[in-house]
């Protein structure tokens, strides 16, 4: 599992005054950040040396995220395909799950534009970071059991 | 159908020179304005007259989408719920599918902060704009059948 | 002057319930889609054919700007240098100037990263295009003192 | 002074390959957050309480920012009017100064819409993080002066 703390900023809220769903795509893949450098540990952004490209993301905003409180990125393997891979992202902000979804790469060739098979050694890295989705579900509803609710600013009343 | 084009920006593309995925959510939000406007006529973004809340949202990465030529979001109506809907949004470049995806909304009471069934004369506009995956699958394959490749430019070969 | 038409987006609000002042960057790069036109017609992103590299860019929040309005972004060249220029842009709504700034753009080469001298027929475009300070002042005023203040949503009172 | 470290992703690159400008004004929203905290220690963004408009924001792009490497976002209160303030913010990168700029806040009411006389304790507050431009200067020139050039991914060449 990967974590990445993201600070939400003014622009990240809309007139709701919640966190705006196009900000998610963007944290999670700030998030992603750890598993690029697996497979371009040079960083460097070139069709010759990026191996990476997106062919699904998928968002399930389960309760409001809000300005004021650090949110927990946590980025696990959940697939390992032949030329692909899927991670699912989850987005914790006061102990609570607020935002998942997933997100798959193909291992992909730009310079022939075309999928290649994953390299072995960069399977058993990925393989570090598998979490199946029973055991994610369980961990989160324990996780979750545990945290008392943070009394979050309610910004519904106070504005009325 | 809803019907909203993009021009796309410098800022829209990353390092591999295509639109990048992040800009997606971004377009396909700006297409639903006009279904904004079904719901909240006065365009007035309170808790008092905004009704609807995103509860999930996904995205197919099917050709990479460039700079340089204006892309074309249609939106559809693919699903009627009793308090929630489903849209379709399709990114269309040079005649050519590009990104396909779904946002789900909820007809949501921001004060009382709960779900609301989608009252009768709103659930009829929205059936105006219905489309089956069926329909929507044949015309595109019809459509795309007619048109002739564009010869786009070729970023990878005039960057070797 | 080029004219680009924006159609808001929720995601450009921020909790204030007025358009994020980070939207304005990306308003006005879009605007210099028209200007990039003139240097690379081909609109070929790659480092041999790009030529324009930004170096200064600021904004003036005059009034604020809101959801459910269009807003006109006119762009004009302000400053005509050897190696550089400068563009004063404008984003009006509802018949009012709500934000300016300007941007400044070197010719430069990607390749051999330095700035060059830009060439006679790309001066005499951006000539077309040019209006001095004093005018667009004037030009302004009479626009705004012909344009009735249109009633906009009044946020503040109708959300207490 | 107030340090945030921004961890630059991709959807942060264009495709000459660098950070792209419309990113920076999101790097430098984020680090204003320690400042709003003095306004508003409950992060509370209703009309009640929040107290600051921006009015001026302004960018130097000095040098470019890469994919890669963190990113310190430093910020100093430069000016401290009546009823409004000036912060700079400076993004460094690998030891070097890339962009620099200056953002003016106004004190402000959003219930009647104008301007206040900045609180002397708010005020104190601001002064613990002011610098005078000379300072500043010289403060930077020594630094960089000690700081070697770290060899950083030449994107041109690797790219050619």
């Amino acid at each position: 599992m990967f974590k990445t703390i993201i600070t939400p900023r003014i622009g990240d809220t809309d007139a709701m005054r919640h966190i705006t769903n196009t900000s998610l795509p963007v944290w999670f893949e700030t998030a992603r950040n750890d598993l690029f450098e697996i497979f371009t540990p040079s960083h460097e952004l070139t069709y010759k040396q990026w191996k990476l490209i997106l062919v699904h993301m998928d968002f399930n905003f389960i309760k409001q995220t809000y300005f004021g409180y650090d949110v927990e990125i946590r980025t696990y393997v959940s697939k390992i395909g032949k030329t692909s891979f899927t991670v699912t992202h989850e987005a914790w902000q006061n102990g609570q799950l607020r935002t998942n979804g997933t997100a798959t790469m193909i291992y992909f060739d730009f310079i022939k534009q075309q999928s290649n098979v994953i390299p072995k050694d960069i399977r058993n890295q990925l393989k570090n970071h598998y979490i199946s989705p029973e055991e994610l579900d369980e961990k989160n509803k324990n996780e979750m059991k545990k945290n008392k609710r943070v009394k979050e600013i309610d910004y519904v009343e106070s504005d009325l």
